[in-house]
């Protein structure tokens, strides 16, 4: 996607000349993928007029329902997702797909396994795949995520899974976003353990034991079993078992994702969570900027790492220097 | 270590009514593994009185060797970090081990299973084993891990193995703050391609293929050989096929550690890390100092949440709010 823009002559650039910020949202309203497709680009990259081109929109993010997917590497996120792409668009609803890669080196671009395994709601245009990378910015990422929701939700898309790659805390808070987060493990491997350790199994709504035709999985949904009894909140997230390369258990997962869409309705807490997602956004849009201001001169970081100021001093100094 | 400062009249508490920050810097200069002990729990809650005792510190980082070890969960990360706390004992350098947590629910407690892992070191004066979580604040960790790679310095520690759990964004910027960064993959699972796309394999200076007496490590080998020879940095990294929990390949690795360790100096890109690493932490001190004047007010995120705010109008209030 780089390379494209970085051509002067490409399509893409000639169309942008033409594209003012109020006819792109009434493209985007109007469901032309290219226009789509460029605003989240936009998106991607923090552009300047993207703020102008969100006040066309004023679209709420209510108007879809977000389902985030996380877990280890391998523990078969697309091949979930597309499955749960397959069963949405079997309720005729229109179905996005937001691949969410923390990392700056391959942001923007798809991963190509993901591809593969999606490639059969390739040419459904009621589907829309698209990966986005963090541009090496996690604040960024953090504010980018529920503006693609945002902007995914005015394009007319009703069903928005986000899947990360990763298992970090950023990757957690990437598909805490959602109303419902879904997180898989695979069995064997202390792979439940691991997800535990990373703060992951704290995120879930549902628990998804992947790959379920493996010999330790009894043991693995045990061990989850354990785990969410610990758990104090309200919602106890099931933990269903799944092979998603065979459909098995893909029925169940649906019908207990429905079942905390209902629950998140009749308890308030899907408005909380909308409530507290805004708030998340604003601040790391505000952080963002921030961000932008606070760079520490040469020299200054110079005498940090000679000894002759403390890091603290440092701080300081920097932010004085902006008036704070 | 939270419920010990909790409770009003433990040893600890009672103590630190007695402990100036002078004295504090003093105790962890002669030694003491309690004052020690204090000190990164002031640096991992950010404590109020934490500038005050690191200037009194004044202690460049330069006084220790760092090394990073990240990861694949399961990747052995604990065993080859304890096969390595063997061989520079084996040298008289007194080694520290900094296990970094990027996640809140965990902070600040050890893992059972790496605790056991690196027993065999327990009861050795000239080790220190310390875990460290992010206290939900992922800005926090940034800072906090190179202040308590400062701290171990201080206290005499000539080598740090920083080690962090989890495989995301978060986790490889800590295990940068390091000299020279260690990643393990395992073999087969796709686990190099994995770590591939989480952006962990651009962070190595040594790359090892834990587990190696398993079937696949040759095409593991193989694939990550094919993604080095891609590189364009003047280092490229070696690959190490070890398998730690029998001792196998360590030896390779410490040579290959030894050897990074000195091109860093030959080439200044030591003196460049340790500038970059400076400016990290202060960007990083100075960034979590902004976030805890950056809160949204309830109704303004109620606004943004019913489509009445743009996120971004919202979060230019919110900066006009701080004088920004």
């Amino acid at each position: 996607m780089a390379a494209a823009r970085a051509r002067p002559c490409s399509c893409e650039s000639r169309e942008t000349a033409t594209l003012t910020t109020g006819n792109l949202a009434d493209r985007v309203y109007a469901g032309d993928p290219r226009a789509l497709a460029r605003l989240l680009s936009m998106v991607e990259d923090g552009d300047e007029l993207l703020p102008a081109v969100i006040k066309e929109l004023k679209s709420p993010a209510d108007g879809a329902r977000v389902i985030g997917l996380t877990g280890s590497p391998g523990a078969g996120k697309s091949t979930v997702t597309s499955a749960l792409i397959g069963v949405f668009r079997g309720r005729d609803l229109k179905t996005a797909v937001l691949a969410v890669d923390p990392t700056s080196p391959f942001s923007g671009g798809a991963l190509l396994g993901d591809r593969v395994r999606m490639q059969e709601h390739a040419t459904d245009p009621g589907v829309f795949i698209r990966s986005m990378g963090s541009r090496g910015q996690l604040g960024g990422l953090a504010a980018a995520t529920p503006q693609a929701i945002r902007v995914l939700a005015a394009a007319g898309y009703q069903v928005i899974l986000v899947e990360t790659v990763g298992v970090g805390q950023a990757e957690v808070e990437v598909a805490s976003t959602a109303d419902s987060t879904v997180v898989l493990v695979v069995p064997g491997m202390g792979d439940s353990i691991q997800a535990a350790k990373a703060g992951v199994l704290e995120a879930a709504d549902v628990l998804v034991v992947n790959k379920a035709d493996r010999p330790d999985t009894q043991a693995t949904v045990r061990d989850l079993r354990a785990m969410v009894a610990l758990a104090t909140s309200a919602w106890k997230p099931p933990i269903v078992t799944t092979v998603a390369t065979s459909g098995e258990g893909v029925d169940e997962l649906v019908r207990q994702l429905d079942r905390h869409w209902a629950w998140l309705a009749d308890s308030g807490e899907r408005d909380r969570r909308r409530l507290a997602r805004a708030r998340d956004e604003v601040e790391a849009l505000a952080f963002g900027a921030v961000r932008g201001r606070l760079r520490v001169p040469d020299e200054l970081a110079a005498r940090v790492a000679d000894g002759s100021r403390t890091p603290h001093e440092a701080a300081e100094e920097l932010l004085a220097s902006i008036g704070l």
